[in-house]
């Protein structure tokens, strides 16, 4: 065990703060990767406020962050992928069974025994999993994503959470070429998805209620902009789409975007609104329309998102921040004041 | 023109009584039926009681009715696949605009030029189509179908609307030997969920309220009954269901039987509670589950079930009554008194 600078929440309503924390000695199957950057997830802000009580009660110290990227400083003997010096990445999972149907399908994050890169019981050390925002981190192998040389660091972080998060669902959903793609919300999520379907050919309409994200999402790569208040421009699309992402947590009417889809679209969630959403039984039957969920995605998948991004130099636009700031940041983010997700430069906690 | 006995309602709160109607003469694409039986649909009731005023308000004198059954009279010049004496069937449309991408994949249904077989514009002879309550009907030769010579005819009837709506999503979903399939309702729609599933190689389970049906469930071709009230049997089977089919109408509780889903799992509604459903979006999320909805089927799979019907012996179990039972069978319909469907014998309609 090696002990390495990080920053943790005490309890739910304690800041963010400077600390120390153990980190285990490379096994053989082990990466250990000096942190670079680390993207800010909203589930970050949620885990350490302990705002998912319900389902993943909070264990304190939190030190969150699953939008890793960094080198490679030292690895294990069976390791073969990687060497000292390589880039290497780190997402929402650190480890799960390998044996069950879920990993073998490659989709860990269904594997009832992933444990999530924090506040998941640690096997190896003992207490829970500690993300992030830290100095380092040492991963199993099979949980290390290799990251394209030509992409900006810091704005690749985000790419480990929001970006699979958001291309998972179009690949599986089969975004492609000729299809008509909605995007709601533009946001850390959303800005993404704007990313991913333009690259993979779909015509991008982004909703927002917002005029004033108008421009930016032409630039992200959108071919329309509707704005969702505007019930004769939402008339204008109806029954068109193939696909529609809608990366909105707060509460919206979902079936004015079921709506908009053609027979056998899909309207698939990626933001997780706190109450139920209500859904018209005849909204579904008439065009034999499909509401579903996505979360994250496998490994395989985020290896391959990765090396998308690479081929099309796509990241995500980030901020780029000291960790002496995430608390600020915390409050940015609950106000959408950020274009589009932070991403910490962890030198600064050199400085600590 | 010519004209035949039927059974109309006067308006929405009239009892349905005798009354004659006009058809119109068969034109060379046309197929002239003498109808020998039409099952009674819930949508019948709903039609012909203006329930669905909002989106499609009643034309009275109405005469419903699509799950008919009948022999050919007469055919057109044009008409080469029926022949007077053959038996022939017409379920829930009886013409479509051919010509519109939803029609070209054979899914009439979704036509935005559908005719339903009663209550839409008549554009042959004007006023609205008349339903199967009636001696014979003439329509299109596109909107006819074989029947299978194997079949009781009497319980064959409600398969044009019942046995599609059960059938196509099955079909759509990728039912197979291999699946485990829950059908949720034991009513009409549910019964025959239950045999499709069951004769294309699923595990069945049927979810019902009622302890009663149990052994019902079973004759049918049910693997397993579950009483959905009892939480602990329900959770046995969570995270286990490949498809689960939803044909209940009244208000339920959804996320109950999402929750039975395994990963990509999908529960279909054939039924169509009218309040809005609360949906999680976790529940979604996690197992990338989707909720659909399915309507009737287009023609050529219309044929593809009865052809299936015809090769497995299956047919619905019916209470064949006389046309002037109708108004009666109205009411235990809505007591659910009835086992699973009601046929309506048109040769009573020669007594009035």
């Amino acid at each position: 065990m090696y002990k390495v600078k990080a920053y943790s929440a005490a309890s739910s309503t304690s800041p963010m703060a400077s600390t120390t924390i153990p980190r285990r000695d490379p096994t053989e199957n082990d990466v250990q990767i000096e942190i670079l950057f680390c993207g800010i997830c909203h589930s970050d802000l949620h885990q350490v406020r302990n705002e998912w009580s319900g389902f993943m009660p909070t264990v304190y110290p939190c030190v969150p962050g699953h939008e890793i990227v960094g080198r490679v400083k030292k690895v294990g003997s069976a390791v073969k992928k990687f060497k000292a010096g390589d880039l290497a990445a780190v997402g929402c999972m650190v480890d799960s069974d390998g044996t069950c149907p879920e990993c073998k399908a490659g989709l860990e994050m269904f594997c009832p025994n992933v444990t999530f890169t924090y506040n998941l019981p640690d096997k190896h050390q003992g207490g829970v999993t500690f993300g992030g925002y830290s100095e380092s981190i040492v991963v199993d192998q099979r949980f290390v994503l290799r990251v394209p040389t030509n992409l900006n660091l810091a704005a690749a972080a985000p790419l480990l959470c929001a970006g699979i998060t958001t291309y998972s669902p179009m690949r599986h959903w089969g975004v492609t070429k000729g299809k008509k793609v909605g995007v709601v919300g533009l946001g850390g999520l959303g800005h993404m998805g704007v990313k991913f379907a333009d690259k993979l050919g779909a015509h991008v309409v982004v909703f927002t209620t917002s005029p004033g994200k108008k421009e930016d999402a032409l630039r992200l790569g959108a071919d329309e902009v509707v704005i969702s208040k505007n019930a004769s421009e939402m008339q204008k699309h109806a029954g068109s789409f193939d696909f529609i992402l809608d990366a909105v947590s707060a509460d919206h009417d979902i079936m004015t975007y079921m709506n908009l889809l053609r027979r056998d679209g899909s309207l698939v969630l990626v933001g997780a609104p706190e109450k139920p959403l209500p859904v018209s039984a005849f909204g579904l039957i008439m065009g034999r329309h499909s509401l579903s969920g996505s979360a994250i995605g496998g490994i395989p998948e985020t290896q391959e998102m990765l090396d998308f991004c690479g081929q099309h130099n796509i990241t995500c636009d980030v901020e780029v921040i000291p960790i002496q700031k995430v608390n600020e940041a915390y409050e940015r983010l609950l106000k959408s004041d950020v274009k589009y997700r932070f991403s910490i430069d962890m030198a600064s906690l050199g400085t600590e």
